[in-house]
């Protein structure tokens, strides 16, 4: 198998001003390339310790992937220690100076001098064309060790690396024999000790596959990878192995691989042309905001109200009066009364209600924060839950409102 | 200026299953403490890499900083190989062992035997207390070079820092006869260039300081961070510098440090008890969402109506049919007519109403994906905005939410 040793480069990650996102995207990709990523380093834009960390990522491992630092600038220094570490000189490539001259005179400028050692690469480098930015990278093998340079600005290298890394990356790792692959499915309901429990026969014996759980906002991954000598027996193992987790999470997988919720739910409705409208208290409006993240929701979204004070309950949604004063706006009545009265206005097949105290104010010794009431009503009935969280108002928000998604989920499934 | 190395450790770091929030948080940190990062490495639970990671800090660095790999079981590896390279021993500590004892006395568990491991420390470390699990930290100086071991779960790690490390740091880098301090503004409406240009002067001459610029969600950061040895010199030049930057960019600048734009419209809101309800189509909720992320805004925020459909529109907002058939529900009347709706509905002081194409269907010639209006309506008039985004769906709502609270922000203000 082979191995990667990732470098960033930038003084500005190392005071903490910029996310190494990079570092990650990479890691993520060589994962799934089945290249195992030994280490990896962030430097400045610093002679020395660039030159520390080329030896250090040479001698651990067979390529040595970094970003940053491919600019005109005399900040910009990767390519130069890079091969000098490497052992490989920089030559002048009149075809690179051409098509960096071509890259001002389109934005109507003369290329400063200083660009002109964005020309040099080493003499049998395979350029790695950048569509989007002055700086192109490359690629190099000497001595069986692999030199990868890309440009530091995100929105340049991930395209580079998908279009022009990954490919010759495949193409290496398969003369390489081995072959990595990995599924996740997602669940919504159980927490992740509960998800573990329910899968503990797959977790004890995952037929040597590597299992790993992510639980994020009430949802619980389970990312399943394989690396293997043999693609047909991968895929085949793997499959094994993502069955016996549907079989044990059953209704409770909303999806797979790059599935959010609310867009399932959109689909879900969509497919069977069902509507919903909301009337939101405590989520403010952040159900409403997930469901139209998803391009198309306004095909299934009538709309909804905030009804952030009980004046507007009464008003567009036809809680009674008697009702917030009787049981208060925080109660499973007014959470029945608030679903039932915008399905009606919105004549949807559903409606949800939602009512809660996400605090930190709010909370009384019968209410406390962290107190919610969700109503489900459609053509039959209203269900109301009661749900208690802990974890204060960004938590508590967001998890009655995908716990609202996922209800809607279900109901729908069911049919 | 002392100088620092970040080792954080952990194979689900090397394959992108988890975000190494720990090196960025501690780079933040350090920089803030006036300690230098010089580099940071990432390695997995690995005998001959950890080596490798620790040799190199200690290499380079005054200090070497590490999370992770405190745990048990045999791939926690950091107490003993960091120690090695050190060249400093581990003995057992008998009050580390009784508070492990009492740890999980508490919990109801007698204390497995292999959690013994964690009651070893170097003889004259200082134990870095952990209240939120298992695993303390230390703190060791040892031939001019200090090593501090950190926990790597976020939860545990950060509030040791900030209760055990940082007063000790700051200390420490006291003596060494230096201070580090650092503020932010945060202006929303021009865009990075444009800030740039409105502070050419200062960002040509900043007294010393350096200056870093970060865009985001349409808002622009200024960070000036002074280094001084003189506490009250460098309060003096910072605050100068921040001055000369506020006078550039003038009502633009909508608050410093950890001030997000929806707490400070809120606070405006309170402050001078003034209401405001919300119309969003295209938006879906998301300024409502933005408004009640914040403690507090069921003072200032009625509620608001999602009027996805044209059916909403007319039943709540009471947008007339002909608006809709002649201008269409993207144009300036409907916009218009969704304020003055919501705010008499509301009877609030301010009403606000959007509508556009968010993308990526919807769009056609002359009303193309990312067009926008946003009105805004109080009791004398009511003004409409229209605006073109470029940046796909999630840019388009989040810089039209964004946008129309800015504007709500400059309206409270001129009074």
């Amino acid at each position: 198998m082979k191995t990667a040793y990732i470098v960033s480069t930038g003084t500005e990650l190392l005071i903490g001003d910029t996310e190494d996102t990079n570092a990650l995207f990479l890691s993520r990709k060589l994962a799934t390339l089945g290249v195992r990523v030994v280490g990896r380093s962030a430097v400045g834009d610093n002679d020395e310790m660039l030159r520390k960390a080329f030896a250090m990522g040479f001698e651990v491992a067979d390529i040595v992937i970094s970003s940053g630092g491919l600019g005109p600038t005399i900040d910009d220094l990767t390519r130069e220690i890079s091969c000098e570490v490497l052992g490989v000189p920089l030559i002048k490539r009149e075809d690179e100076l051409a098509r960096l001259k071509d890259y001002f005179a389109r934005r109507r400028r003369d290329m400063p001098v200083i660009n002109e050692k964005q020309a040099y690469f080493p003499p049998n480098a395979t350029v790695l064309d950048n569509p989007r930015g002055s700086a192109n990278g490359f690629m190099i093998t000497e001595k069986n060790k692999t030199l990868i340079l890309l440009p530091g600005p995100p929105r340049e290298m991930e395209p580079m690396f998908n279009e022009s890394v990954e490919p010759r990356l495949k193409k290496m790792v398969g003369q390489d024999g081995g072959v990595t692959i990995s599924h996740t499915v997602k669940a919504m309901g159980p927490g992740e000790s509960m998800v573990e429990t329910m899968i503990a026969d797959v977790m004890k014996d995952p037929e040597g596959c590597s299992m790993a759980l992510l639980a994020k906002e009430g949802e619980v991954w389970v990312r399943v990878t394989r690396y293997d000598n043999d693609t047909v027996d991968a895929q085949k193992i793997l499959d094994s192995v993502i069955n016996r987790i549907k079989d044990g999470l059953g209704k409770n997988i909303f999806g797979e691989e790059s599935d959010t919720l609310p867009a399932v739910v959109v689909k879900a409705l969509a497919e069977k042309s069902l509507t919903v409208a909301l009337a939101e208290s405590c989520t403010g409006g952040l159900v409403s905001k997930l469901i139209t993240d998803v391009p198309g929701s306004s095909d299934v979204l009538w709309g909804g109200v905030v009804s952030y004070s009980n004046d507007a309950k009464v008003k567009f949604l036809g809680v009674k009066p008697e009702t917030l004063e009787r049981y208060g706006a925080v109660s499973e009545q007014t959470a029945r009364e608030m679903a039932e009265g915008i399905r009606k206005e919105a004549d949807s097949d559903f409606g949800i209600g939602i009512t809660g105290i996400a605090g930190p104010g709010g909370g009384t010794e019968h209410k406390p924060v962290g107190l919610v009431y969700i109503a489900l009503a459609d053509k039959n009935e209203t269900r109301v839950k009661e749900l208690s969280f802990l974890g204060g108002r960004d938590s508590t928000r967001i998890l009655t409102a995908k716990s609202a998604l996922d209800w809607l989920r279900r109901k729908i499934i069911r049919g």
